[in-house]
């Protein structure tokens, strides 16, 4: 059943945008393209996609351009939860019809305090609405900013009920004992469990995790697949250490704007650096000082400048 | 400049669904028509309209529905605030096409923790946007539910920035020091304000505020909008404390749920008992002892049966 499902480390892929805030496809197919290149699948429309920041339509043009274009849709994980449930079933249908790998789903998160019975009724229905056997949900566990939380109760309804739909989760939680409760749960019966952030890639794979999905594998995505891929090599542990000073050096900064400032800078491409409102782009001084302390790292981003 | 405007008590006007989940117009206008001989407004599309739960389009439909059966557009405040820019900018387009005497802003609610500066730039897009001197906006703030808040320095940005635009407010923090914070700053030059709830309907009069706009509107409206109206009279202490009974007993089940319990119970209508994911409809036992308390308090809902 799951040895064709998308493993490894995915990028919740940063979204360009135009002078007048537009999308802008052309960016978008090419950082998806160097990221695919890199090793690193493709999660658009993620929390640091800006992908709340998008409108059910652009979301949908942006992902039959990255396929027009010739990506791989096996390599794609879109997410697809909103808050109202026929702009999730319709996100989620079209990302299935594409060919899409899977869906990363947050639950519908304006309402709080919700019950899991109520939390339970959203995915069924859009699962049911969807109603197509290829479709593989991906959990969206992301309490520090949905404030809606993915229980170990509710993860086992949902499974109870839909075995074949539900595949996994991605655990932005921060808590590796909420990833470990998970893991322990429910990897042995092939759950596929991706922790939110490198910084839990190494023991998330020694727990029985399957990669991790992670905001700083839009800049630093070759050395994470790199431990993805070599995790059971001696130097595992030494990889790891690298990959979180980087982490680290892009937690300092707002991370979609920084994300953005580094793209522009190794890209050479200062068109990178547009957000949506409500977030604000690194200013000069803050961007320089990210860089440089990238910099100071040894850190790169190869082959990004030969792809503008 | 404000004469005409919207003023008093409103209704985040309940959303009625089919079997299917999908809204039903009838009851929505036979609803909104009803609170209308009420002497209450219509906010339609608020937090308590399940509206973050409805799509951009089915909101557009729903309030296209209203003024085509004839409804006063004058008195609606429609709901148009989006995570995404394009949505919040469609919504709100269509809202003043359609003669709507306001429309009632959430600040972009999926990121959290985003600046004043990222908020300013949401709020003046959408204005900008728009492009349309009759567009008046309602910022809306719930920092319980969209834990997002809206701060007096942004107020006091954007009234600078959209005097005629930026026309009031709705403070449902439930924190009667922040409502007269903002009643205090702003009022005496014109700004609007609407405590969230009636709880605040008698102390916000007296403060320079202009009415509520309160879910209990939708089952208790006549009572709330006689104290907006006669909140000068010797008995407004007394008219208070009848309207927080009713409303103590509403908060003692989620609240949803529980005002179309109370419309299903009154109306004669089990229909409108539905409610769409995340949310629960009450149980039979729950709705049984919400209709009993209420009815040991004399509650009623007069004309609504006539109206099914």
């Amino acid at each position: 059943m799951s040895v064709d499902r998308i493993r490894g480390v995915l990028s919740p892929v940063v979204t360009p945008f135009k002078p007048d805030l537009s999308p802008d496809p052309e960016r978008f197919v090419r950082h998806c393209r160097w990221l695919l290149s890199q090793n690193v699948g493709l999660a658009a429309f993620g929390t640091n996609s800006e992908a709340n920041s998008l409108s059910a339509e652009e979301r949908m043009e942006l992902l039959e351009r990255l396929v027009e274009a010739g990506l791989d849709p096996g390599r794609m994980m879109p997410g697809t939860g909103c808050c109202a449930l026929p702009d999730s079933v319709r996100l989620s249908a079209h990302a299935v019809k594409l060919g899409c790998a899977g869906v990363l789903m947050l639950p519908p998160f304006y309402y709080k305090g919700v019950s899991d019975e109520g939390l339970f009724r959203a995915f069924a229905e859009v699962i049911e609405r969807v109603g197509d056997r290829r479709l593989r949900v991906y959990l969206y566990h992301i309490p520090p900013v949905a404030n809606v939380p993915i229980t170990l109760p509710l993860i086992e309804r949902l499974l109870k009920a839909y075995p074949d739909s539900v595949a996994g989760m991605k655990d932005s939680s921060g808590d590796w004992s909420n990833t470990k409760a998970v893991l322990d749960a429910f990897a042995p019966a092939g759950f596929d469990v991706f922790p939110g952030s490198e910084t839990f890639l190494l023991a998330g794979m020694r727990g029985g995790g399957v990669g991790c999905i992670s905001a700083t594998a839009n800049v630093n995505p070759g050395p994470i697949a790199r431990l993805a891929a070599t995790w059971k090599s001696p130097d595992a542990d030494n990889q790891q250490k690298r990959l979180d000073e980087i982490r680290t050096i892009m937690q300092g900064y707002v991370m979609i704007p920084a994300l953005k400032a580094a793209i522009s800078h190794w890209g050479g491409d200062a068109g990178w650096a547009a957000v949506r409102p409500p977030l604000v782009e690194l200013d000069a001084a803050q961007a320089s000082a990210l860089v440089a302390q990238l910099q100071a790292k040894g850190f790169d981003m190869p082959g990004l400048a030969s792809t503008r």
